[in-house]
């Protein structure tokens, strides 16, 4: 297993990437093989300093690195030799097992759907986020941004992906799928959850639970919380900011501290054909660490085969 | 001034709705005079026990209640004698200046686009919410759910009535509009929010401010901060579920105390003729109370014909 990261990518890249390289091959009893793609003058004395077993990894040289600001699929086509293209030339070259980058997230998401490709019928990858509840499970939030303006058969096939995701990542058998709307009945809504709930409703493939609503996105409702990237991503950034307040208001409290999206890594991309995780960009060694066992364990439960079982069977 | 409330919506109608009024005939100063619309059978022993003044007060006696999931066009058509229906006859044919009521909220909103009738120009009467931030002040968050889909004029239309409403009713001088959105940058956003921006640009009528984002909700980065109903909805129901975590969880904190909505009243409906305020079902009296006051202050700063002067003008 040969896992790819971007070394360049986020706010304290690259010596945060380093340490929490160094604390997955120490705690990690069998850890995959990580190549490090980035500056290798800036790498070659990091990856010393901490001490890196030299079995464990392979520098690639990058010479060019994609800001955060910059266009991502102008970026993307214009910087051949960055962090982010390289990575996805190698994955999709078959060179490594997956891609892991805290860097321009509008361009992990252009090099997801243009080099690696979504999963045959899916028509709209996602990418999810993790929401801890009171009673010490978690819940799993999509889409939390790829797609601002979805259809109901998009958020019908996120239900799916958000299953798939629970099952075998979290470990939730038989995933409560709960579509979010403004009201509890069905007929209540949008237009787009309207008609979204029927497809929910017909779908064998999931376990469906009806309407959720904002008051039930903290509460064990549902597993699988559905809705569009526009309102997902408002509730994926108010929740991190929360974690924020917390920590200013000078609280002490295990389940706020459970907002720290530190504790879960990254955001893979569902619905593509290999493992891609996007990290944020203020992530520190503890998310980076994180991001590597996430991807470890997408790769050792084929959940992207499982994906792709489940689409070709519809 | 008189103000018509319905003594029989919600859960604790109508013994904390009496309550709420004694309040605030005890301690405002000059106080309106309040039309008690309910059953008179219930009501003459309850406004005896909290030994409400008779000059402040009349009974308008009512015989039917409006349940809280009744379909509300069907319900107010057919329930003539229910005391929403009452108390939006009363507003409509000038008996009393404002109409308060804690029960079906879809009935509230029928009874005021129909009865009441929205302000010439305003395409689409919203709702809205208060937000409290952690430096102390208010924000004001519209549409949270009169209306779930929108297009770009009517949350140009809503950013108008909350800059009327931050600005007369909160005591903010020229207050700030940010557009929510996932992005900062101009051009970001779904279609609807794209569609805004250069409307709320363009608009000299308002202070705008740019895209904020869910990590801003909670921040003071806009006074005035627009929405569709569906996003809002979400938005205020999560809020309100944060007041009942920091609860549970036994936290003492008076930045999260002041997320329970009682110290706000209710919600008033912004763009319709005449003030109505809508209140939450779980409303107590200190509720009832802040509702009152709201209004009288709604009555006071000539608010409505403010909105409506602004949208004469345009």
């Amino acid at each position: 297993m040969n896992i790819a990261f971007d070394m360049m990518g986020g706010d304290y890249a690259p010596e945060e990437v380093v340490k929490g390289i160094r604390d997955y091959l120490a705690h990690q009893p069998s850890p995959a093989f990580v190549s490090l793609i980035g500056d290798i003058h800036i790498l070659e004395p990091l990856v010393a300093q901490y001490a890196l077993p030299a079995k464990a990894f392979k520098i690639i040289p990058s010479t060019q690195v994609i800001g955060m600001h910059e266009h991502p699929l102008k970026a993307l086509k214009e910087k051949k030799h960055s962090s982010i293209a390289i990575g996805f030339h190698l994955l999709a070259t078959g060179k490594v097992d997956a891609f892991i980058s805290a860097g321009n997230t509008g361009a992990m998401l252009v090099g997801s759907l243009y080099t690696i490709k979504p999963i045959e019928g899916i028509q709209r990858p996602t990418i999810a986020t993790i929401v801890p509840r009171e009673n010490g499970k978690t819940g799993l939030l999509l889409d939390v941004g790829a797609n601002a303006d979805c259809k109901a058969e998009h958020l019908n096939q996120f239900a799916v992906l958000g299953s798939l995701y629970a099952k075998h990542i979290l470990g939730i058998e038989n995933p409560r799928v709960g579509l979010i709307n403004i009201g509890e009945e069905e007929g209540k809504g949008n237009v787009l959850a309207q008609a979204t709930y029927p497809l929910l409703k017909a779908n064998p493939q999931i376990n469906f639970v009806g309407n959720i609503e904002g008051r039930d996105i903290f509460m064990d409702s549902a597993d699988v919380m559905v809705c569009e990237g526009f309102t997902g991503n408002i509730i994926l950034k108010l929740a991190e900011s929360l974690h924020e307040v917390i920590e200013r208001q000078k609280i002490k409290n295990e389940y706020f501290d459970r907002f720290n999206f530190e504790d879960y890594g990254g955001t893979p991309v569902l619905g593509v054909n290999k493992p891609v995780i996007i990290g944020h960009g203020i992530s520190h060694s503890k998310a980076y660490l994180n991001m590597l066992l996430l991807t470890q364990k997408m790769i050792e439960t084929r959940l992207l085969e499982k994906m792709s079982e489940s689409f070709r069977n519809v």
